[in-house]
């Protein structure tokens, strides 16, 4: 199986070497995460693709020491949203009359629906995009091995921090996770060549 | 590109046809799922994988009456642990140990970290391992586009009713996301020949 033999190559990547990804492998990258499906279609979230050197030195600086951040070629910054504006639901729901050439009228009872999550709390509605966020995570660091990128999850960095430096909150945003896209370095990764550790198939999932 | 090619195939499946899934499709898709990475590797989590029509009943009648709950051929149940016990880390560290083949001893400060984490409230620690799950639903989805096996994902049910349903409380884990597992039915899923609706590359990336 294809996909098995890239989810084995790829790993968390802890030293890369500072080559750059090229465009058409970052493209595929942001479709894969363009695809991910999340609850109710209404993806809850930006992604911030930082290139700019100067930009991740200060995010190194701040917010998240790690050395991806620099060594890498590019850093995913996923932001989820704290909210559900009424314009946010009537640009999902034209956008769907248009895609599917519907008319707008028949989708009156799943507006209903997706403008039930505007009852929840900001904490909750955040928590609830913040989890979207982690399917699109999932499918980014898919769509890198794909292309023989490596990535690098990463939830250790301080997120007021990130958020203040990219002035994620004015925009209504609160960062969540991060994936560093570059190129392992073969000489400093101490994780190069280490097996991969999962829990068995056995203790992992129970039949019932 | 393979990938996106399988992703744009793939779509959340209201309908499925009763047609049992083989175990080794079955057994691709639990593997993209031990695979997933999640957060300092300890997979907080176990995946349900209920086959039983009896228990699936039960499901469908207490907790999610979703029509893939019955029409599916498996459905996968993600729990999430509320705690991570002194057990779990020393079990993870020996597995790590034993896999690379280094001594325990050379773990400590590793090991030291991971426990770190059991500083988090219930509440935080279930939150944090429920996150993980999803990037596991998202691979797992992936796992399936891969062998042509149909899936949805579902938030939509009560989680107190199937933690009631299937025991989980008392193993310590609370459900958090399902995937339904099966095959698509042409003839009543009104979504089967559904343009894919996801917002234009331009409004969920921003390059700084």
């Amino acid at each position: 199986m294809d996909l098995l033999k890239k989810l084995q190559w790829r790993y968390a990547t802890k030293r890369m070497n500072g080559t750059k990804v090229p465009k058409d492998k970052l493209d595929v990258i942001l479709q894969a995460i363009q695809l991910a499906p999340t609850s109710i279609g209404i993806q809850p979230f930006k992604v911030f693709v930082v290139e700019s050197e100067d930009v991740r030195k200060k995010i190194h600086a701040a917010a998240c020491p790690q050395p991806q951040v620099l060594e890498g070629s590019h850093l995913l910054v996923f932001a989820a949203r704290e909210a559900l504006t009424n314009d946010e639901v009537d640009e999902y729901i034209n956008r769907i009359a248009k895609t599917r050439n519907v008319p707008v009228e028949s989708l009156a009872e799943f507006k209903k629906m997706v403008m039930s999550v505007q009852g929840m709390s900001t904490d909750d509605y955040f928590t609830w995009a913040a989890k979207q966020t982690y399917i699109a995570l999932g499918l980014g660091m898919v769509g890198a091995a794909e292309v023989e990128v490596d990535s690098t999850p990463m939830e250790g960095f301080s997120a007021p921090a990130m958020d203040e430096v990219l002035g994620l909150r004015a925009k209504g945003y609160r960062s969540t996770v991060l994936l560093a896209l570059g190129y392992r370095d073969n000489k400093t990764d101490y994780l190069v060549n280490a097996a991969k550790v999962r829990k068995p198939i056995g203790n992992l999932f129970e039949t019932i």
